[in-house]
Parts: structure tokens; sequence; C-alpha cells
């Protein structure tokens, strides 16, 4: 490992906030303030709008009390951006980082981020400019290819597991069909996480949707009439994302003039529009009364103080071991990601994937994750269980019967 | 204090459960298996409707470990009920109750369970049948007359709390207009608890309106435009039942069809139509481009591993003292209340209050809470901030700046 290129380093955040997504952001200071090769670290405010505009803020000399506090605080301290780069854009961002003899860019984002951080590598090794780019993953969605896993999904999912335990048990005070809608436009791992409710065969979620498994308004219909005829109630928790045999979501089915995104996406989080047209459809075409649905929307990625442990470690880590990677001239590029070590408990490593590997396509949830169209696997539960965690010890009277 | 009087008890849960219900079911239980006036305890299903489907549990003998893990469970344990007793059905509830020989009836509930258990109460003693008849308070909507708070309004409000602050920092990362929707049909003391959610005053809820203050459209997007302009976003917290000047709440002026229940109160809860009109109609007259609206629903009341420590030992202080109440020949009936030790950091003891000063009418926000139709005043921050027990320690780079 050596390293002789010298100079500063910008690093940033894009795409929805997670609640670890600041861990990453402090593991990548703490390193930089360790480390021999990097000078100055910009922080750059709204992702790569802030690298254009060249709003930076100086990283390097924060205290650990504040940033501390900061890794625990969800949502993108330095701002993020839903913009999406163009090559016109990606070569500003490039002059702007030459400008300021920035020689490592961190990127701390999803597929899109990982794609912008891809480009302007490109561009840099074009005009024989040395800039070393990493990727640092995060996302809610748990879709980046390669990685086993990303950052912010464990607390996601355990916030997801959490609050339909909790609704299952409301569910049995107050019978009744409960539709919980769950973020994850194309890939199921969220929704999936639900499974993690469950303490036994009476538990719900009783019926989980997932964008992976399509959809139809009959198969919907029989699913929850069934439930309720053997539980005498019924939790259902479905993707945002989930979607009909024609590949249309129900929400694009159900609603019109809803907004559309810089990636040409239609909105599907921050409306209650799909579980209220859920519920109402159980009513009208199933006759029961008693139907609720609850959207669990932003704080799914952003509810302060109930982080999955093991989540926000790795957050940091991927976070420092960025740093550590940047520090040997041979790896010029790459994401920062996670796999299991093989034949032990669940015990992670870190390596570096070329950006190309995680850029733009994501990953959707394996086949033998999902049972019937309706229901999750406990393969996906050995999977999952591990990054939550650890869930609130819960107890109910039935267990005394 | 003296207690001749012995003879069987029934515990019951009634109307929308709360996270911390459960402790005060566990004080009655613990209180009992320590006192000598009450033989067996009997746990009625669903509320008052296992008392007259006599579908009953043994409560007495369960250990520790089930109990504080109940303790602990969100939702009513012996299931709960929105069944609205008749004359009738009172009458049955007396005959089952005689029939079993109890003599002391616990009822965990709101105001309209304080109501049932006066009837109750009235008449046991027109047939000179010797019961007595306590009510102990949970609701999350913290509207119970004479009561300082609620058992479940603190943790409740803790929940909202840290929701908007994680939803601020959301909103500072990604800026827009976010509509937030937090539970409370006529008080909102709940929704008030976001103002808990600011550190200075750049951060949201940068507006908030509760039921008690009537809400124009004009009002509500004159706010929202001066508050985007100042802010260059804006975070908005507005209860369920935000209503007009005539008094009809925004839902039902916007919605119709909607499900009316047996106290013939239309639906708030479990859908997402007021968070979506209300993003919706900044959307259109404010042609601001970001919009969302979420609304918080079931999880305010059921999420588990969030109470607040200071409400579920008030909970559990509340289930004990009824028992210990009941000891007392003197006390025949009423409802176990709190009130603030004067002169003193914050601290409470209990008294008993009769049923007919709590039940039926619901206590609504004072005018000293409210500031202007759409702000919260400190007065209501020193008030409501001891109930939540403390909120997760955050950060952010404006701190450093």
């Amino acid at each position: 490992m050596a390293n002789n290129l010298k100079g500063n380093a910008v690093v940033g955040q894009s795409g929805g906030p997670t609640s670890v997504i600041n861990q990453s952001l402090v593991g990548v200071i703490q390193e930089v303030q360790k480390c021999g090769h990097i000078e100055e670290l910009l922080g750059s405010r709204h992702g790569v709008r802030g690298i254009v505009d060249e709003k930076f803020i100086p990283l390097k000399n924060l205290g650990m009390d504040l940033l501390e506090r900061v890794a625990q605080t969800p949502a993108a301290a330095l701002g993020s951006t839903r913009d999406k780069p163009d090559d016109k854009y990606c070569d500003r961002i490039f002059a702007s980082l030459r400008k300021h003899n920035v020689r490592y860019f961190f990127y701390i984002g999803g597929n899109d981020s990982a794609d912008t951080a891809r480009i302007v590598q490109n561009l840099a090794e074009r005009e024989n400019y040395e800039l070393r780019v990493f990727h640092i993953p995060k996302t809610i969605d748990n879709d980046l290819r390669v990685h086993d896993h990303c950052p912010g999904y464990g607390s996601a999912a355990r916030f997801v597991a959490a609050a339909v335990m909790g609704d299952n048990f409301d569910n049995i005070s107050l019978p009744g069909v409960k539709v919980d809608i769950i973020m994850g436009r194309n890939a199921g791992f969220l929704t999936a996480a639900s499974v993690l409710a469950r303490r036994n065969s009476q538990d719900g979620p009783h019926l989980i949707y997932v964008p992976e498994a399509p959809l139809t308004e009959d198969k919907f219909l029989a699913d929850v009439d069934a439930a309720y005829k053997k539980y005498g109630r019924c939790l259902v928790c479905a993707s945002e994302g989930v979607a009909g045999p024609d590949g249309k979501t129900w929400t694009e089915r159900l609603a019109s003039g809803l907004d559309v995104d810089a990636h040409k996406n239609v909105q599907l989080s921050g409306l209650g529009a799909l579980g209220d047209a859920m519920a109402e459809l159980v009513k009208k075409k199933l006759g029961i009364k008693r139907v609720r649905a609850d959207t669990f929307g932003y704080l799914q990625r952003s509810f302060p103080g109930f982080t999955s442990s093991v989540d926000a470690a790795e957050a940091r880590l991927v976070g420092k071991q960025a740093v550590l990677f940047s520090a040997d001239d041979s790896n010029r590029q790459g994401s920062v990601a996670m796999r299991r070590v093989p034949d032990s408990q669940y015990k992670i490593e870190t390596f570096l994937t070329p950006l190309s590997s995680v850029a733009r396509e994501t990953k959707h949830m394996d086949a033998s994750f999902i049972d019937g169209g309706n229901n999750i696997t406990d393969a996906f539960r050995s999977y999952a269980l591990p990054l939550v965690g650890g869930l609130p010890p819960v107890g109910w009277l039935d267990e005394s019967i």
C-alpha cells in the first residue's frame, strides 16, 4: 500500500436520505483526519450540485462531539440532491474538482450516484487528470448489485419490522383488515422485512406483496378473503411499487396526474393514495367493515433513535474503508461493498467493486425469497435478521393460554 | 384504610390501544397479586364485550417474566372494543358481573369507557349490589377532563416529536413542502407535541395546525407561502381533525363516503386522504413542485420499543393505584387521575376523581397553548416536555458554521 498522490478531497451525499447516511459521512471525516494523503476535505452541499456551485464546507477539523451527534442523526447533513447529471453537468463537476485541486471524490449514494461517479471518473481519465473516485453505498431499498446489502437498509428494515410488529398487536386488539404500504419502487427488500414481525403462525403480516411478484386485483381479494376467514383479521404489507402482470404499478393504474421526477419515475412515496385505494377495494368487494390503511412514508428512512446498531456500524465502516482504499495507489475507483464471510456467524468484510458494476441498473429480490406471490420465505428471514440488530422484546397473553 | 368487601375483580381494556395500555393492565395484576380483598382477577376479552359474552382469562397467577414483556408491548393484550354500550348492554354487563361475584371492576380506557363504568356503577347502586368501579385512564389524545395528562399520551407524543425531528432533517436535506398528518380528532395535544422537534428558529415544524384553531384554505396557503419564502422549505404538522370556521373537518369537506363508527364519528385515521389533499392544494395553488405528505397513522399508538419511560412508569402506576384505592371502603368509584405536585420539578401524585367528572365530554387544548392559529407556545412546550421522557440526541453541521 503506497500513495504518492496528494491533494484535496470532496465528499457528498445524494438521493433519498437514510437514518445512517451520516454515519458514512463521519466515517470518511474520521479516517481523513488520520490519513496523510488528503490535505483538505470539502463537504459538498447538496451532492454534485454543491460541486458545480462551489458550495463547500471544510470538514477536516470538526470535533468528535459534534461528529458523533451528527452520525446518529438521520438525513443528509451535507444536504442531498435529486439532480441526475447529464454529460454537460458532469463536465462542470469535473471542472470544479480540478479547479479546487481535488484528487479524491467520495460520493455517498445509490446506483444513480455510482453512475455519476463513474462518468466523472471517466472524464478525468480522458483528460489525464489524476482523480480517484469512490462510491459509498446507501439505500433503504437495498437494491445495489454486487453488494450483499446496503447501509441504510438494516435500519429501515428494523423500523418496518417493529412497526408491523406493533400493528399486528393493534390488529389483534381491534380485529379487521389493515393494509400497510412500505417503501420500495422496484425491489421488495424493505417490504419483505415485515416478515420479521411474526412470532408464530397466527401473527401478521398474513400477506406480503413485493414488486417482484405481479399482483392482480382478483388474487389480492381472494388472498384477503381467505386470510380474514382463517384468522378473523388480516394484516397486509404491500410495497408502494406493487404492480400488475402488465408491469404497471397499482398506483399508476389507480391515480393520474402524479408527479414525475428527473429520473422519469412516477411519485410513489409521500402520498397515501395506494393504501386508501386498496382499503376501499376490500371494503367494497369483500364487504368487510373495519378496513384501515397506513402508509409508513418517510419515517422509514428518517426516524431518529431507532437505527439498527449493526447497520450504523457498517455505514460508519464503509465510509472509513473508502478513505483507506483511497490510500492505495492501485485503487483508482470503485464502490465499497460488503460480503458475508463464509462459514461464520454473521460477519462481513469489505471490498472494492468497479463503479460500472454497481452503476445504473439495480438488483431485485431473488426468487428464493418469495413464496406464492403473497409471502416471504425463511431464506429471506435468515438473510435479513442479522441486519436489523435486534427487535424490541414483546409478550402477549396468548403465551399463557 | 379498611376493606371488608371480598370478591372477584374484572379488568378490561377499551378504545384505541396505546403503547403503554398494557403497563396499566400489568400494574393492576401486580397489585392484585399482593392484595387481600380480591379473590380472582378476571381479564375480560375485548372490553365490555368479554363481560357480556363471559369470555374471561384468569390473570392472578401469571408470572413476572411474561408480565414484564406484556407491559412493554403496545396494544391491548386483553383485546379492545369499540362497542358503545346502551342501557340494555349495561344491564347485561351488570348481570354478568353479579353472576361471577365480581365486586371490583377496573376499566382501562378513555372518556367513553369512563361513561360505561359510570352507568354500570349506577346500576349496581340501584340494585343494592356492592360493586366498586374504577376507571384507569388511557388515551393518546390526552383529552380527559380533570386529568393533568393521560397515560399513552407521553409515548405517542415522543413518537411524534421524534418523527417530526427526523422529518425536519429530511426536509433540510431535500427542501420542499412536507405535510405531516397527526392523530387527534377534537384535541390538538398530540399534534402540538411536534413543537418539541424544534432545536432552533430555523427548524420545522414551521406551521402547526390543531383542531381547536379553525383553519381556512386561504390562511393555510398564505401561511405555507410565507414560510416557504422565509425558509426555502416548509414543514407542516396538522391534526387529522383540523376544521374550518364552520366546524366541519377538512376531511369531511374533502371526501365523502367515509366510514362512520358507533359513536357517529367520521373515520379520520387509517387513511391518507387529508394529507394528499393538502399537498395537492399547495402544488396547485402555490405552484411549488416538491410537495409530499405523510400520515403517521397507527404507528403513533402502536410502535414498540420507543415508549416514553415517564409515560410507561405512570401507566403502571395508575393501574397499581386503582387497586390500592379499591382497598379502601370509602372509595366506591372513580377515575385514577394525575396532577403535578406544585413547586417541584416535574413530579406527579394520583387522586380519585368521580367517574362523572371524566365521562363523556372531553378536554381541549387551552388557548394559552395556541399561537396565532398556526403555532404552539412555550407554555405548551413546558407542559409537554417532561412527559416524553427525553428525545434522541441529534446534531447537524450547521452547528459548526
